[in-house]
């Protein structure tokens, strides 16, 4: 991977799952001269030639093509999540590095798998938590980076989406494929952010409910609480039946808050905001917007291919992905045996 | 009491407690003719004697004189909480009706005395929950009881402020006075109107933190989860850290959502905003915005005189107060031991 | 005079025109210990009496009786504008201070009568525009006096409510009564923030229309533009069919932005917001909210007490109140002849 | 043209000007199977290739390539203004549809030009008026056509950006290619708004400024009022020193109102808000969000492809271009000579 001069270097990429992710990933290395998307596969082979045709290179039904293909040096692996650490491991064992989606394996023990063949096999192992690089998200830990808002006091989420007709016949809604929920499948994104500003959590406590959506034992609306061992506490809902997408996520500290709302498109206007505790004064606060469209998934494959080239680990790596599996599974499992899990 | 003919008959006023609580409450009896306010106690004669003369009548240092005064036909116990027990019994015990403050004692031994007090005097009893009254709650009542968005999902709320420096010196910081911190002096209000549409939990889990304020072993902050029988879930978080004060309730059924905004004043315009869950059509919903006064001090006044005169239960009685404080005692238990508290 | 030593000198009050305005301005007096209304005069004597009842004082039907009461310093005139000049002037010639509600006068001719008193007689004329005491506005002047956002662009403004039923036959919409509609009656508010922003304008032109209430010759809407000699354009719409309350007002200059949207109550929280301009950054832009009640009164008091003490003219002095009529009859006569009016 | 059976059929499609207007308009082709770019022409070549690699067909230097080519049978012009008229003549007078980027000419003359050669061709002349398009805009003037307003009583828009640095050396900011400045440029799509809601104007009059870009004799800010012979108001100001984009259409009636906030992108998410006049219920309106990506270029082009089949007018025809145009020179010559402009 000597190759990897810069993020722009001449290197080869191959996408396992031209579905939604894919069709998001995909047209991204557009972006970056030199990269070139070299093979796409999916067991559906029609849609992967409708992605090799808008975004480069040649289509296959079988994944195997792309692990063993040797001018691909970086595979995506943007499949569903029962089939994700089969497909990584084979990539790493054959010298690519991996972006592999979130979650970022069925179980915590697969997930342990996928860190231990990237370090086996000196390769970069990278979970698709994009959330980290939406602009209004790296301006709020920025912010928090500087101190503004001082230590943390609490951090809220509500993620949340309203599903559409048919949602229970889709691969989301098979618990053979996942292993969980709406709260596995997107509040996991919520769950690896309140590590990056929180650190590690002591006890984890939450309900599930599956009303609305006929994809029961999989739940439609998890709440859950995380605390710290100092006790500040992270609050997350994560939705299905929200009928407006919104997305929140807010963090307050003993100087001031910061709030991030919107995520662009569906969800609204990006917009960071930061306030100031003042006593004495009528509540103030900054805002900013990010109008433009949605830039994560390009900032998430450039942090990628940097720590290729600086052979470190990259935001969002194996073991925070390893992490949010395993917080999500204490919410689970809180829910359904009545105690607060400790970890 | 066969005076009460109507809410502007001519009754006599008492109120014991001339603080922040009895100097918002006095001067809505000038909107009801015929209302008097007779006499005023609290133990800062000083302070009696300024509600006197804003709002009429005369102030006294021993709330003994209220209860005594035949001239009296209702009483507003507006002191801390440890004093309500015996204030609230002996004014009801003298043939008196009871509207007082929340939360309606310090436990629930305390409320159900006061429950037995007034069946045994046949007088009427209401816990101060003000806020069934404001106009954007009873919209939402409305909506939701006209069946617009279905059966409940999810309720979620968010009630906080930031306090103010000198806090921990308040009474409200005396765990000698209070038998609760942030969520038994605010987030009662939202408990209560979790039942208010909810109905009964059977479940509670939450955390509870105090990180900011010096008030240990009292929260500055809780965080707590309600579920029904039927597996909905109401989530709470009540903070004494939100430095931008706000009050926001969403409750989201099967077929829409209703959303209360602010509460006027220093919680910013009051909105209720109702929205259909719609598939295939961009988002779209309806706000109204109440953009005068608080009146909810008003109409909750004029709910306990009808409520008198009707010989019925008024909204947010005493067994509402008794049920609040099971409620939030069952968060503290839940949060100190670690385990779902089952009713 | 010389016993106003502070603004909470013992100064004796009195009102004339116990309606809308009178009754807005007479609480004010409570905040300044000192101050006391020693009388309110109304030809609807009886209205006088609610107000002394509430606010202190007598009541009179005769307003020569505060005109000649020895124990009053300063005169509130809060008729309608047919009788300023009469009772500010007679006030003024028995040594009385005058704040006398917008419009100053009916006509510029009175106004400079009402000044020619004032100056004669020694006392300090004010004209009632509350506005510049707003906090949200008086924020947008700091910012502006301190360069923020450099020389002015343009300013725009939006005032506007929706009346009530019978508005056609309030004194409002008497053509002897009144010498305006909507724009003489509110907009004139804009008019005198616009001379406070940019001084001085050389050209008037704009258009009004009477489509909805049946007030001809008076307008409900009227649009206005003023240009100063260096080009600034200043944009105003007042509206009495703006069927949901708006004030907004806009600053633009070279290198940001200013906006103050609400007024509290009916108009919504006061918020100022502050933008600077930043070619290559997303929007960004720092908002305070003033979310309590309207403290303009109170504040154009103070100011009021401090100018007669400083013996200085006030914030919104005589003149502003003649320029203001003056240009809202430039864009009247603009309208009618089809004419730029240059001043 | 009776190959243009449906909007899908197969047509050939000629783009002269491969800019930023020839690059939104082009990838629009795509969504209509049928459809084909045929050829792109610039005098910039190697744009013209650009754009053929992305949107299809081949490249030229020479536009008349365009208007000789047999295999297109509609043009699209998105050339700077002083270019429209000869090559929109040409191209209709070798049988081509011609869809024309607004402003529709230099001149009214220009445009009389082009409607005639239109109508001698028996072709199909639009003008490149998008924003009637916009889903926001459409639901207002649903809304408004089915009555739900009323009678208009006023209009009011702010159209405005804050330029990039440079704007002043733009073929925007030559008066040798342009004919009016920012008013012309992007007012003039509020313009023809107002004649599709309001029908004739009778009087203009306006202020235009240029203070802060150095483009004189092109305005930067133009101030325009225009009056209907009812006396209805609309509002312009279209702004080069908006720093924060703003797009916001008000259209008030006698029983209610309509707000278009936004057009997506830049300007905000696009939102249409319905309010109905209520004197005596709190304020109370109905939002709808268009959060998705801008579909007005799409829609556009439907319009267009349908006039063509059905033989008859477009939305945004010749004769809307030329009067669009008409109003505007109204606007300058009212603000230079200091009259109002009489139609």
């Amino acid at each position: 991977m000597n190759k990897l001069g810069t993020v722009n270097s001449d290197i080869g990429v191959g996408i396992i799952g031209a579905g939604l992710q894919g069709g998001r990933r995909a047209p991204v290395l557009k972006q970056f001269p030199g990269n070139k998307l070299v093979m796409t596969a999916d067991i559906r082979v029609e849609i992967a030639q409708q992605l090799a045709e808008i975004a480069g290179g040649v289509a296959t039904k079988r994944w195997e093509d792309i692990i063993e293909n040797p001018d691909i040096d970086v595979v995506m692996v943007c499949t569903p999540p029962n089939l994700h650490v089969i497909m990584s491991v084979a990539a790493m064992n054959h010298g690519k590095h991996v972006l592999c989606e979130k979650p970022l394996a069925q179980t915590t023990k697969e997930a342990e798998e996928m860190i231990s063949a990237a370090r086996r096999n000196k390769v970069t192992l990278k979970c698709g938590f994009n959330h980290r690089h939406h602009p209004g998200i790296k301006k709020a830990k920025e912010w928090f980076d500087s101190g503004t808002i001082g230590e943390i006091d609490f951090v809220r989420c509500v993620y949340g989406i309203g599903g559409r007709p048919g949602y229970e016949k889709e691969w989301r809604a098979n618990p053979n494929i996942v292993s969980g929920g709406q709260l596995m499948e997107q509040g996991i994104h919520a769950i690896d952010l309140f590590r990056w500003f929180l650190g590690d959590f002591s006890e984890i406590t939450g309900f599930t409910s599956t009303l609305y959506w006929d994809i029961d034992p999989l739940e439609d609306n998890a709440f859950a609480l995380f605390r710290t061992a100092k006790g500040q506490v992270a609050s997350l809902h994560s939705s299905l039946t929200q009928w407006k997408n919104v997305f929140n996520l807010e963090i307050f500290g003993h100087e001031g808050y910061i709030i991030v709302d919107g995520l662009g498109g569906g969800y609204g206007t990006e917009k960071a905001t930061l306030g100031k505790k003042a006593f004495f004064e009528p509540f103030k606060d900054e805002t900013t917007e990010f109008r433009g469209g949605d830039d994560s998934w390009s900032e998430e494959w450039k942090e990628f291919l940097s720590a290729i080239r600086e052979k470190r680990e990259p935001l969002g790596n194996g073991f925070d992905g390893l992490e949010a599996i395993r917080l999500t599974n204490a919410v689970y499992q809180s829910s359904s045996t009545g105690s607060t899990v400790k970890l």
